[in-house]
């Protein structure tokens, strides 16, 4: 069974491209599906669950959140249950033994035993931007500084509840096997490249 | 025409990538063939030129060179020199228009007019030290301390020398189209799904 994970900065890509490399490559693709899991699991909304594994920090959490009467210590236990549930998930998805793309969710260190080849997918702020406002639907209007607070407000907590499992920084570059930076890249014109590594190193059995 | 530079960390087997990956592509190589070049123009050593152009700084310069007795100034404008002349080297490679890899010496900067596949090779600490210790020549006897305060000093040379000619910091990750880890891998097994990544980049007119 080959396993590809990907973790990525906010607007980088990293989503289309495991979308993409799964499709070029023939294999199931995990990213949204594993929260719609969690959110069936445990009868709640995809969107809460959605929330609470994205938000910056419990207190962000117990501010912004529609049930702000919650105490800081349902809202903790709540994202620790979330985290939990998160982990088995991911879990099930490999025990089913078939080739797949995982997009974030820090599978790489939560599978490591199936010995997953971990990419992590980049770019500079400004290209992320233009990509985020690219991107944005018609009606959102998010101004070009919320685009910035959003990204560094995700990416920090994508960086800090990477370290609750494992002390492989996120986004460093020791942490995964390759590192890709999308900037002034379509994502589509790197597909093939990405591809044909995934299969020569499946090929070498790295 | 197309040109793969390759940064990478002191020991972390970026040197044997490049070689390995312009033999598997019939590339030209360049590495110390450019000190070489560099040192024949000047007319000095080799070993001179090596030890200019990877010092950590002037003042290590000044105290550890034969030439002990030269002022700062004389070092100072004899690095500017050497940086000169290996710029000129550099770019009198890419000017013979054969597809080929570059080690090292910032050419992914230097040579930005030719967009050339850029690659930055890392490994972990630990895996770098054993990396030395494996290659390191009967005789020479440098033990693990020496070999770590090496790989700092000539790593940190490599970042200042850098930012001399780019704001794209040395090892960063968008400072790079693609970043390989070694860590625990061995460089001969990496090498074809490199060269299929190159082969892929160049294909799709990256």
């Amino acid at each position: 069974m080959n396993i590809i994970t990907i973790g990525r900065e906010f607007g980088s890509g990293g989503r289309e491209l495991g979308k993409r490399l799964a499709d070029a490559l023939g294999y199931a693709y995990y990213d949204r599906q594993i929260i719609t899991s969690i959110a069936k699991k445990k009868e709640m909304s995809a969107e809460y669950v959605e929330d609470a594994l994205e938000l910056n920090s419990l207190q962000n959490f117990a501010f912004t959140f529609r049930n702000s009467f919650a105490s800081d210590d349902v809202m903790q236990s709540t994202r620790i249950d979330l985290y939990t549930e998160q982990r088995k998930v991911i879990e099930e998805i490999a025990a089913k033994g078939k080739n797949c793309v995982i997009v974030g969710r820090n599978a790489d260190v939560l599978l490591e035993k199936y010995h997953p080849f971990s990419i992590f997918v980049c770019a500079s702020t400004d290209a992320r931007v233009k990509r985020c406002l690219e991107r944005t639907k018609e009606g959102e209007q998010l101004t070009e500084k919320q685009i910035r607070l959003n990204m560094k407000r995700i990416d920090k907590n994508r960086a800090t509840s990477r370290n609750i499992i494992t002390e492989k920084d996120w986004g460093e570059r020791t942490s995964y096997d390759l590192i890709i930076n999308t900037t002034g890249r379509e994502i589509k014109q790197l597909v093939p490249a990405v591809a044909e590594y995934a299969k020569a190193w499946f090929q070498a059995e790295i």
